[in-house]
This record gives C-alpha cells, structure tokens and sequence, in this order.
C-alpha cells in the first residue's frame, strides 16, 4: 500500500539498476504444466530418428511431460566419418555435449567479424607464413584427391587460383571439439558441424526452450539455413497436453530450409546470383537430409597451423583482426564457446572411493551467462552413491554417457516419481527442488547434466554443508522422533564426504572393482 | 528491421551487460501460442475506430495471432488540433512515433519532482524572465480570445490572477513532439497529449503487453485518469484462440475511469474538495470521449521561451530544480523520454542508391533500457531491397508510415508465412527468428518498427558481416551443393553493402524515380 | 546433479549479482489468468485449516482468483509454546510477518558453513565463555525439569554428557524473531521455526510463486524434510479455472516428507545409519503432523548469550568462523534475513494525524533482491483516509493485523471490484496498476502488504508527488472540465500530504479517540 515518499529512493534503485546491468539468472516463464511430473516419469530414450546421408538424429520425445515441464528439448546428433551438420539456427539456446569423436564447429555471431582472412593485399610475414600453411595442406588435399577423380578437379583448381588471386576466403572463427567438450550456442546464432575425424561425431544436445532469450512460444524451432526436404525436426511443440503421437501426425508436414521461403527472383537479386544458384540455394530437390557428405577434397577453410590451439593464441589472433577491422565489440565477438568438462585433473569435486563432478558455468564459461544454462559432468564408481540433494534454482537434464545407475526422484508429496536405472543414452530430468539419490552400478555411472541456470546450485541432505548439517542436533531429534545421539549420527556419519558418497565398504568395493571398465580413461584406475 | 551496421553497437552492450550482469533484454513469459503464425499472417489494418469529440483512435485488432504472438498491442490515434488526449497510464510500457503534426506531451513519473514552477516566494532574474515571457504569451492568447468570448474570459481571468499572486501553478517537465520523434512511456507512468499545432496529430502506439513490467496477464489495460464513458477500449485482452469479434462484443461493456469507482465522498475527502468537484473529477455525465477540445483561451503551461528547448538546457533547468527540491533522484526523474529519429543526417546506415536505417535502442535513449523496447526507422528508395535478415532476440512490429513494400516473411518450416504489400497505415509482425526480405514499391517505402527488446539485434543473411559470409566458402558449396566458385559469389556478390540494397540498376533507378513522392522530405531528392 | 562443493562459488556470483545489478523487480511470466479480477474480488479468510501435534496452519485459499493473478500464495501458522515447525523448504520464496509472540527461525542456507559450532580441540577463551553461558543456561533448564519427569532426563544428561567431550555440535546461525519482524525465506532453502517464548507464536506466509526464481509450474509445492503423513498442504496449485474446492478433493492424497521418498536401505547407506534410524526419519508412522510438540528437556541449540544480539555481534562471529572455514563466499552466507517493522520510530513515511508507513525494500534488507518481494508496515489512526494510489510495479496482499478499514479498488474499467471492510486477519490483493482508497475504521486500521517486487512503487493519485501535481492546472482543468481554480484545488488541496491522509476534522478527532485501541503501542497515544 502507498508509501510514496520512498518513491525517490526506489527511482533511485531503479536507476542503478538500469545503468549498470539487470536481471538474470532466473528464468520466468516456465509456465508449462508439471502437472505429470508429479505422478510419475520415466528414463527416456530417443523415439524418433531422422536419417540423413551422412549421418542421423535421435529425438528425445516426451510421453510423461518431463522435457516439457523443465522447458527443455533434448536431441543426439551422429555426424558420420566427413560429413557436414548444415547450418541452422534456433530460437532457443543450446548445450552440446561430444559424446564420441572430434570435429569442427562454426558458429556464426551476427554482426562480428570475419576473423579469419586472406586478403591479396596484406603482405606481412604472418601472411606469408599463412599462405606457406596453406600450400603445405593443400598439397596433402591434391595428393589425396589425385586418387580420387581428376576431371572434375582441375576446373574447380583453376577457378579457386583466379579466386586466390583477387577476393580470397574469410569467415569467423572456428572451433575444433573433441569428446569431453561441451559447446555453449546462443540462441539466433547460425552454426555448422563438421567431422574431419575417423571415427563417427556424436553429441547430445539440449535447447532451453523456456529460456528468456526466446520470446516464441514454447516451441522449439529450428531454422535451417541449407538442405533440402525435412520431416518435422524443424519444430517441436510443447503444448498443452499435446501429446508427442499428435506431433509426430502433424510432423508429417514437410519442412524446407528459410532460403526456399523467398521468391526466387527476390533472392537471386538479394544475393546478386543468378536464379540457378538461388534455385540451388533453396534446395527443393536436395534430398540429402540435414547432415550431409563432403565432397571429394574435403572442406578447405582457414584454420590455424597447430591442430588444438591453446585459447591465447585464438584471443590473440582474433583480437588483433578485430582491432584491425571495423572497430567491432571485441568481447562478445572473442568468446569462448567450448570447453572441455572430461579432463579429471580438473574436477571441481572428488571422494577418493566415489567419483567425481566436474562443474561447467558462468564463471568458467562466461557466455553461458548469456546462455542461461549450466552443465556438470560427473563419473561415479561401481556401487558409489549419489548423495541426497534437490536443485535450489534448475531444473536438470541428465543424460548417461555410459554404465548405469539407479536413480530415484522424489516429489514434494514424497512420492518416489522415478524409480529405476538410468543407462548410458538415456536421459531423465530431475525437476527444481525434487529430491534425488542414487547408486552407481557395476560398471560405475558417468554422466553429464544439463542445468537450466548458468549458476546452478544444488543443495545436499546429508554430508559437509547439508541441509541436516545446518540445523542444530535437537531440532532433528525433536523432528524425527530419535534421541539426541542419533540425530548426530544422521548429521555427521558422512563426515566430509559431499554430493558422491563412497560405497559401504571402500576397501572391499576397490578390491573387485571391474578392471574392464573404462570413462574417459578415469573411471579404472590401473589395477 | 534491418540495421546490421548497428549490430556491433547492439553487441557491444550486450557485452557489457553480459560482463557484469545480463539480462534483460530477453524478455521471458511470452506464452500465448504463436501457433497460427507458423501457418499465415497477412498485413494488418485498423479493424476497429473510437470516436472522441477532438481526435479518435483505431486499434489494430488479430484476427491472425500475430499481435499476441509478438506480445504487443498497437493504436493509432489521431488529435486533431487543439485537443488534449486525456491523461491515462496501462499495466505496460509503450512507444509511441509521430507520424504528422506536433504536440505537447506530458509524462508523469510519479514521485518526481514538479519542475516547472513558479512560487510568488521567487524573485530571482530567471523568474522574471518566465514572467515576461509567459506575459508575452499571454497577450498572444488575449488576442486570440478576443475573436471569440469575452464574458467568460473575463471572470476565469481575474481568478487566475488571484492565483498568481498566491501560489501559482507548478507540475513535471513536459515535452514538445513533433513528426518522426518517438516517445517512451513507462508502465504504470500516466500521460497525456496536446496538439497545439496547426494540423491534426497523429502518433501509432505499440504497448509491450509481455514485457516483465507487466505484472498482471496478457491483457492490455488503460487506466483512465480523467473522462467519461467509453467503450471495451480500456481492455484488451489477449485470451486463448479468443477472437477479437468476441472482444467486440464483450466491449459493449462501459468503462470509466479510475477516480468514478471511488465513493464520491471518499474521493471529496481525499482531495479536500467539495463533493459537487469530485463528481466532475468521476466525469460519468462526460460525453466527450478520450480526446477533448481545449476550450477557448488554449493550454495554458509552464514552458521554457523557446519552442523547441535543447535537451542540454532542459536538464539544466531540471538539474537545478531537483537539487533544490526534495533530494528525489535524480536520474530517473530526468530520463529523456523523446528522441527524434527521423533527422537523415542521424542515420545509422546508409546504401547510397538503396536507403537509410535509423536505430533507437537504449544506447542512444536510456529510458529504453527501463521499457525494454526499441525501434528503427527505415526509409528506402523505389525498387530497393530489404536484406533478408531475421531478429535474433526480438520480435518486430512493422508499420509502414509511406510508400509501400512487397515483404516477405518466412517461418521455421520455411514457409512463406507472409506474401504480400505492406501498404502506408499498415503493421505486420516479424516474429523473433523469422526471416523477412522485401522491395520497395515504386513510391519508396518508409517504415518504422518497434522491437520487443531494447538492444534488439538483427542477423543478415548476405552482403556485409552476414551469417552466409561467416561461413567458410567450402561449407556453403557443400551444403548448397554449389561449386566453390558459386560459393564465393553468394558469399561475396553484395559486397559492403549491408541491411538495405541498392536495387539492380541503380543509375535506371536514378533516372527513372518517381519526383513526386516525399517522406519527410528525405525520399525524393531535388530532380 | 550434485556438486554441492561448487555452492559457494555459485553463491559468490548470485551475491555480486545482486550486488551490482539484478534485475528483478520484473517477473515476468504471471500469467494465470487475471481475468477474474476485473469482475469482482471480496476480502479473503483462510478456508482450510491444517492441524498439528502443537499449532495449525490455515490456508488463504482462493475463490475469486485474486491470490493466483498475483501469483503468490499465502498461508497463517500458529505455532503454540514449545512448538517446532518442522525443517521444509518451497519451489518459491517467501516472506513472513510475525502477527504475534516470539521464536527462533533457523534457515539453511545451503552451502553455507556451520558458524554456530562447538569443537572439542577448542580452547579460546571465548569458548570458555560459551561453556560458562550454556552451563548457566543449563541450569535453568534443569530447574524446569525437574518439575516434569526426572528418570528419561537421566539418560539423556549423560549421553549428551558423553557427546560434548568428543564431537559437539553445530549448525548454521539461527535468527531470533518477535512480533513485527519480517523474515525472508529463499527458494529452496529449508527452514524451521521454535516458538520458545509464553504465547503463541503467529505469521502470516506470503509465497511468490510466480518468482522467477520457481522454474516449475504455478504450483506452491512444499517439500517437507521430516515429519510424517499430512494432508494437500504440500502441493497448492493454481490451475486454469481451477477452484480451490476441487483441489479440496485432490487434496485427500496424502503427502509425506521427501526422504520417505527414498528407499529405506539407500537412504540408511547415504546416511551411513541403520535401516531402522533411516526408517524414523522417513516418518511414515509419524501422526504429529507438521508442528509438533519439542520433547521435554527442550531445544537446545547453540546460540550467543544475549537473546537479542546485535546485527553486528552476529556477522563479526560468522565472518571469523567462515574466514577461517573453507573458504565459503560469506556475502550470501551472512545476508540478514529479519528486519522489524513495527518501531515507529522507523517509520519512512508520517502524517501527523493520520498514520504512518515503514517500507522493506532490497534497499534496507538486501536479500530481498533475492527474493524479489519487498513489505510495507502500515499503522492508520481512526477514521484516517488511505490516499488514493496505485501500485505501479507490484501486486500487494495487503493483510490486516489490527482493526479495519473499509478499501474500495477500482479496475482499468472504473468498476469497484472490492468495496468492503478489511478486517483483522483478512487478506486482499491490490493488482498492479489497480487503484486503491480507504478509510481507518473506528479502532484505527493496521496492515501488513507484500508486495511481489523488491522495489516495489506507488503513484499516489493526489497529495505530494502525486500523478495528478505533476499535471498543468490547465490540463486537469480541460479534462475534468472545471474551472482553473478547482483544477488548483484538486492539485494543491492535500498541500504536502501523503500516502496516509489526516481525517476530514483533525482537531475532533483527536478529541474523539478511542483510547482503547493499541497496536504495538503507536496507534494510541497516551490518551
């Protein structure tokens, strides 16, 4: 009620606000229905696969309302030995977990920089040294190609030297990733993958649909920006009680890339091509799917001499071309979109007999500020227990990269509304603030999470800084009925152990431990 | 629209909002289902006119969903000269743009201070000064009145006299408009319009019904402050597949305003006047509508000397006022809430033979970081091309004030969800995402487009720091199955051109265009 | 998943967050329907009432739709003497108003160091001092039980005998409350309260759960730590057109607490207790139900000597012990949690014959920038006019805690929606933008209003600073069409009144005071 003479100072507050910054980390708006989730979910696996000529992807549909209820679409994606994801975009952020393999990513940040350049005009020594890395690789390209088809090869080479001679290539940045990445990809940005490694590139990949960034509905959209025909990935709808059958019934609506949108005439002008190649564009007889093969010769582009570039050497560069070019924000244009969650070196948190978590968010990643979202990576001995603990602010998405474990949820009613095992390629959501705990199974459990916060927090039940930790000995006595000296032993019987727990007995547990196990190389230890 | 040079700015503060915060700009809660917009929208024209003695409004209604997609509610109103759009504020900020004429408005930020004052205590030079002129004034008005009533005059002036000897007027800052200004008014801030030029006043009006500022449901509420009865044009709501004839017919309700739902006593009392006065203030026997004709003898304010005040002196003259006053703060109290944008040499893009586009986001207006809305303006020559572009964080609500354009706006699915002219009086949304490309007709085409963010950020598909020009050339001959060549061309083919392009033949273009058409005087340059 | 060490580096950001920036006081997303309140809304009582072993909790529920368009829940708990409210914890946060009695709450805040602790390898002096206190504190105790039983106590003395030698106690701080405080409970974080003071201990709850801190639906869920079987308390939910009668029915499922949830042998092994400990704290077999009676002997729980410390006492002690702690962020860890209202001498706002107002703003009690509420402490003397106003940012359940007023709220149409009495221990919801006016009845009027923004605004309609000062008499004059003097009537009548307005004949109705009426001792005056 009125209390206008604070007025004043609350303008005031207001303003501070306004000036320096504002509001984030919590989402509002997740106002789909968890009506379901309350009774029961299940550990979900991908229902819907869309082939493609170079590789696949597996949708993780929703029959209990889990995905929906923390606003999240969940997807893998199989990039086969060189082949090429198509450019898309979406309205809704994204994290990308490398299951398996490495490849390169391109994400394109509207309105940065082409940072990586030749122009025939520069002729400093770093060009020189460029244009040398260049012939060096391309030499290996001919030698390669020359087993291959010849004909075809010598126009192309032409025309490329008289490109080289004037205009050359640019594009922004990209970015190799291997297994173990995680890959932040804003939403509205255009990104590409390709596999140039020997073995398939597989990914995870989790939308926050619900995000603040989107101001859609709560349907998840992709736009694609090449290829051909496609079946009803490119949108997925959360509705209300709209079960996945209907979708998959309205899926078989056919969907065209955004480019066949536009009159053909308009965009060939827009483009200052002729109507063929905006024909072409569009893609309506394109009939490779979403992923698609590299032709003979593979994809050229600039990239620097080492393989894995340390990330100083990647600021550097990309800063100097910025400051050289059109006087481009440099910070949003030069932020890191990848890092690598599997390096046990760096785990945030470890129990010798346990496992490990590792914690990716803002404050290591600062664009996932922007993207809202947070990731955990965690690998769990055989029989190792998951402590008790809710999420104070996210909802998770956890998705099993190999062994298993059996999980348990539990609502607010105390009802247990997942009871089973969660094994590698499936996926279960532990809503906000639900109760969670599980144990590891014979071949231990690794994970990685997706969190709807880029600070998420979660709060433990028992061991170091719980939630039964913090009350004094006899307000747990009073609450649970026990005498003084168990309510103590229910505090402190974990002693400093936090969030993974070692199995009941260590020494036993070490001793027949599977020696055939393997996660990331850590999980076994060399017995 | 588009305005991609402007990206690095848009960038740059996200950056810095990213950097020490984030988030705004994203607005989240936009959950009416935008699923009629993936099927068809079609250019929307006022569908419904309320008449008031001095001006009347016309309210864009949906029949297509796309409004309540885009969260926003739109009006155009029309005061003709010398009437005085009555004082009201909503649950939701608004942008208003003047398409022609010139006015007065006053925007209350409650808790301000009154800084236009005059007390008899007062007897400095500045003061004497405002005398003068406001004499000066005066007698303007005298002679005007003198053609029309005397008696009258006679008895309000010696009243006001009286009052000037004791405590004179004193009320906030007030702001002149004038055609191609955009105005900035908070939630919950009342307002009010006087046209005090010499040709009726005509301003179109988006509210952000899904801003954050928005507390209750997607309903767009005017809270009248002063009037009589009106129609359903206090409310407009925004319910589930809810038709607006339904609407239309539910508005044949009554609605007053705000001070009438009080108890005539109570509101007596509260304002220490006679019941007989707040009967008047509940206005339930006024007939005139929203808009009424000041009588004779005109508006009578407090206003600096000359017409058009620089903003420097304006905050001078606040500053001093403020310090002296009640210690309020001062920030807020003094935002700019007008800025002009349609000034050719304030452009901040310009094709040479294609247009220019004008960018009002809250680097330029800091109000607008408050309101979380942004416009551009856009002003495009015969044949031109809108660069197909999508908005990567906001949705887009595009009136075209002259000329016309044949847009196209596509959806996820690459649909071409919209096909059609976009015609002066006009409004269609881009949905965030969404791509949109279009030509100019043969009149050019002027358009100004309120964005649901207030760093909103747009994506070009080609020409200048575009997504396809981001991209290596090998890529996109990949994915569009092209040759490197052809890839180069759509990568390359427009150049530095960016946002609005020039059309095939520029010099034809010259030579043939058309000496009549002008858009504030911009368009058509001396033939 | 879990990586609770990662807390307080997340806590740490969430701090300089809110420090900086932050942006809140828009939530967005409340997106129920409001639709309701447009027609009519009626002053709530509790309609459900939830008994317990030692208190009840009574639920607002909502029949007309008021408490869900404003996307907060309310609830009253009275817990009796010797009472303990068991620990739980919300997917929203709220915020609480002592009505009556005293207490202890204890909030964890999860992460955070157990700065109230006992180790037996201490030997400072101030331990030596702690020992003397708590012996002191002892002995009281022991006097008051041996008037109760003496052979269980036996027992339990030397068990805890046996337990101060070898580990002790700890937990984190604990926060003393009495009438007129407010405490301030985060999402997520688990909470108990103790009522060891002589009288019943009484609060009135208010939860945002439109926050957007609740990332799951419009749902209040409360998740319970111990205690056994209770009745749809968990889980109150706000569904489209829902009524609370058919919730009612629902709500015969039965709730238990979370780690029921969990199998009894997971739960024991995390625990590290027997089976048959882990079964107690499942509580299946429990009928207390959710306040229950504290066991002879008392709570005992380690708390400074004095029993109300100083704010600055306090943070001195917690930051010592978390400096030298592992390294925890302590801004988060140390915000304040309770802030008094009630002391007249710390009213912001004050009107001589009318009343006066205390606000409890992020500005003074800065985790309410977390929170995303703000309170306002309201006192009016008989027959005092509430100044017409609305809020501008917020909706506010406005609670009364002492005599009535009669409130008239006034939609965007001008229809009153509520003209009635608000009584002590009623509830109404003023929505944002809504006008509100009133009257103090005859025994004054007392009230309590959250308010769902942590800076939240009113525009007073007249007084100082008010919407319609800030207007030209000219305009008021023109619009209500009145002569300029009543429009300099209506703008200066109230001259430098605000908010809170002194009745119509000041001097008579001091003389005609009841004498009888007290609220906190300010509403009377010695008569």
């Amino acid at each position: 009620m009125a209390a206008s003479l604070l007025i004043p100072l609350c303008l005031c507050i207001l303003l501070l606000r306004g000036a320096s910054a504002v509001s984030d980390q919590q989402e509002a708006g997740r106002r789909d229905s968890c009506d379901r989730i309350d009774r029961r979910i299940r550990a979900l696996e991908p229902t819907r696969r869309v082939d493609s000529e170079a590789g696949h992807t597996e949708l993780y549909d929703d029959r209990d309302g889990q995905l929906p209820c923390a606003g999240v679409a969940a997807a893998r994606i199989t990039i086969q030995r060189n082949g090429l994801l198509l450019p898309s975009y979406s309205n809704s952020p994204r994290l990308a977990y490398i299951v398996h393999g490495r490849g390169i990513v391109g994400v394109v940040i509207p309105g940065c920089p082409e940072t990586y350049q030749e122009t025939s005009s520069s002729s400093s020594q770093e060009q020189e040294d460029d244009e040398r890395r260049r012939r060096g690789r391309r030499g290996d390209e001919e030698r390669r190609r020359s087993s291959e088809g010849e004909e075809e090869e010598e126009e192309e080479e032409t025309s490329r030297r008289s490109f080289e001679q004037s205009i050359r290539d640019e594009h922004q940045r990209i970015t190799t990733v291997r297994q173990g990445d995680v890959v932040a990809i804003p939403a509205g940005a255009p990104f590409w993958v390709h596999n140039d490694g020997d073995s398939p590139l597989v990914a995870i990949s989790v939308h926050d649909v619900s995000n603040s960034a989107n101001q859609l509905d709560q349907t998840s959209r992709r736009f694609r920006l090449a290829g051909g025909q496609a079946r009803s990935e490119g949108r997925q709808r959360y509705g209300e009680g709209e079960s996945s059958e209907s979708e998959t019934e309205r899926g078989g609506e056919e969907s065209y890339n955004i480019l066949s949108g536009f009159d053909t005439e308009l965009l060939a002008e827009s483009m200052r091509v002729s109507p063929d190649i905006a024909r072409k564009l569009q893609g309506r007889s394109d009939k490779r799917g979403n992923i698609v093969r590299v032709r003979r010769g593979g994809l050229r582009m600039l990239r620097p001499a080492t393989e894995r570039v340390t990330d100083e050497e990647m600021m550097r560069g990309a800063n100097a071309a910025a400051a050289a070019g059109n006087g481009i924000d440099e910070a949003v244009c030069l932020m890191k979109l990848r890092e690598n969650v599997a390096d046990p070196m760096k785990a945030d948190l470890y129990t010798p007999n346990g496992g490990r978590i590792t914690v990716l968010n803002s404050q290591k990643l600062p664009v996932l500020k922007l993207i809202k979202m947070s990731v955990n990576r965690g690998v769990m001995r055989r029989n190792a227990i998951l402590a008790p603990h809710w999420n104070i602010n996210a909802h998770a998405a956890v998705y099993a990269t190999s062994g298993s474990a059996r999980l348990q949820v539990v609502s607010s009613e105390g009802r247990r509304v997942f009871d089973g095992e969660l094994r590698r390629g499936q996926m279960v959501v532990v809503p906000q603030s639900f109760a969670v705990a599980g144990r590891a199974g014979d071949e231990g459990f690794a994970w990685v999470s997706f969190q709807t916060s880029d600070g998420a927090m979660n709060a433990p039940v028992v061991g170091k800084s719980s939630a039964l930790r913090g009350m004094p000995a006899d307000v747990l006595a009073n609450a649970f009925g026990v005498s003084r000296e168990e309510a103590r032993m229910v505090k402190f019987g974990r002693g400093q152990e936090l969030a993974i727990f070692s199995p009941k007995s260590g020494a036993a547990a070490r001793r027949r431990r599977s020696p055939g196990h393997r996660d990331d190389g850590v999980l076994a230890a060399p017995a």
